[in-house]
């Protein structure tokens, strides 16, 4: 399916925003892009970057005319956004966001839809640890997943209109129910950054000669964890204000377990360990052949060599090349 | 300062003792390089694989006439190991070990050393979540750190020739005392392994349909902890058996942390929440800086680009090449 819009309206362009901008428009799926922000100097690193065709601080002018809207701001301004924009939605108009919470967005944004506007909650699983709208490109979306969360009463159209979208920028589209979200979320995501931020504040409080040390050290495993730890704030912020309860009985399983593990360290529970570190080997190579994970190992980090004494051996080996 | 060993043994010929013989080789650094497992598959996928010179399923004829001998098997097998090759050690060999541990290294092999011998613990921080020999590749010790926790009375000369040789290899090399690399690694490498054990076990024990979901949704966080939580089950089994007390301590100030994050959480403070979350980026530019990290997003792992419609623009953007 062909899939096309008018005027694609971004109220916020940060790593999502912008990813869907440059995303959008190398696959041509809008005759213009507007693009809104409450920063200036946001709004300025985007025009530089040549995002879009329209530049505005007021969202209610992006979204003027457009019959695709996408809230990318943090969850927490979606209120104040959907009060400001409501008047200038057009009837037909499909509104979304790429929020990492759906049953709070439902809660907040439903109620100010105006009648004849599609409003379909969306989430696309996808992002890196960096943050604003320089971050962005566009093969962020390409083979990773989007959930689309659309109410029982929304038209079905414009769901596969919008699905369509997302396909186009390279996603695979699955539809669900908001707090199914929310649940699987808490897992997958949100469980993993919470401890991830943990660990690595436990880190920053240890006294100064041991954290560095620790940084020193960290390619021992220690810094795998700070990737997703070094998130945006207060997008992860808002996530953890307002998918709590989700949240707390996840990180209550995980920390029954860690109880169980706990316990398996202070007896010395050789076979326990030993069965759960070879039962979680099977869960990477899932996710593996999943296509959503490289097997490369190491994340396919770059190892360089060090350079050998003798130069005719380098040569014959590496061919004189620069193999960082 | 040039180093070269006559004889280099290594007992075990899993992924750091393959790398060994590997990088050893490349850099000229023995004359001869023998092999010795305790398995007859593993040892003649060494001998296919060309690791080194000679191979035999008895450690005692590899170390006989070796000046450095390395144990690179799992930390349970040393005492059985040392027994059988106590009697084979020669005067004025260096003995060392890749052991994740130190204490209990010392504490297991010193009183089997024969007068004589050169005793230096060691620990490469290094890896991959890959096991065995062919896991094995020269540049894994590039630019890692490799610890010696050398006794008081050991023979200066022996440290600095050991140290020359991973130097050779690529490492930086850092002597300390074997208590204090044991609580380090605690938090930098056990701690993290266990956390990403535990949060992998978790999402093993949900119901299938929810396990289907977060495997195909891992990249919003889950898939970074999969990674270390796929490493060799026996050698993670060795380390929490024997580095209980520092790993024990520094999980209890891991598990302090998470009660008071878990109360942010349910009582919904978002200023602390966005406090730690600003906090620890901080650790991570600290570790791209000191050279432990790759700086590209998401580890460098690689995104392809979906095709755009029009064949003209994907050559104008592309150059018509492979960009997978």
């Amino acid at each position: 399916m062909t899939v096309k819009f008018r005027k694609l309206a971004l109220v916020g362009i940060g790593l999502i925003g912008s990813s869907i901008a440059l995303a959008a428009r190398r696959q041509g799926l809008a005759d213009v892009i507007a693009i809104s922000t409450r920063r200036s100097d946001t709004l300025e690193e985007a025009r530089e970057l040549n995002l879009g065709d329209a530049y505005t601080l007021d969202p209610a002018e992006a979204v003027r005319g457009a019959d695709l809207v996408i809230l990318a701001t943090p969850v927490g301004a979606y209120e104040a956004v959907m009060k400001a924009i409501a008047p200038a939605l057009e009837p037909g108009a499909i509104l979304s966001d790429v929020g990492s919470v759906k049953r709070h967005v439902v809660k907040v944004v439903e109620p100010l839809v105006p009648e004849g506007v599609h409003f379909i909650p969306g989430h696309p699983l996808a992002g890196t640890e960096h943050s604003g709208p320089s971050a962005g490109f566009a093969e962020l979306f390409a083979n990773r997943w989007c959930v689309l969360t659309p109410g029982p009463q929304v038209d079905k159209a414009a769901v596969e209109k919008l699905a369509a979208f997302w396909r186009a920028m390279g996603s695979n589209v699955e539809t669900m129910d908001a707090d199914h979200h929310d649940m699987v979320l808490a897992i997958t995501s949100h469980v993993p950054h919470l401890v991830a931020y943990n660990i690595v504040g436990t880190v920053a409080d240890l006294e100064q000669a041991t954290q560095s040390e620790v940084i020193k050290f960290s390619a021992s495993g220690f810094r795998d964890f700070t990737r997703i730890a070094a998130s945006d704030p207060v997008m992860w912020r808002d996530v953890f204000l307002t998918n709590r309860d989700a949240v707390l009985e996840m990180l209550g399983r995980f920390l029954e377990d860690l109880s169980v593990l706990q316990r398996a360290v202070r007896v010395g529970d050789g076979p326990a360990l030993e069965e759960l570190f070879t039962r979680t080997r099977a869960v990477r190579r899932s996710i593996i052949d999943a296509g959503q994970e490289t097997a490369a190992p190491d994340f396919g980090r770059p190892h360089e060599a060090p350079p050998v004494p003798e130069v005719a051996t380098f040569v014959r080996e590496h061919g004189g090349g620069d193999d960082a």
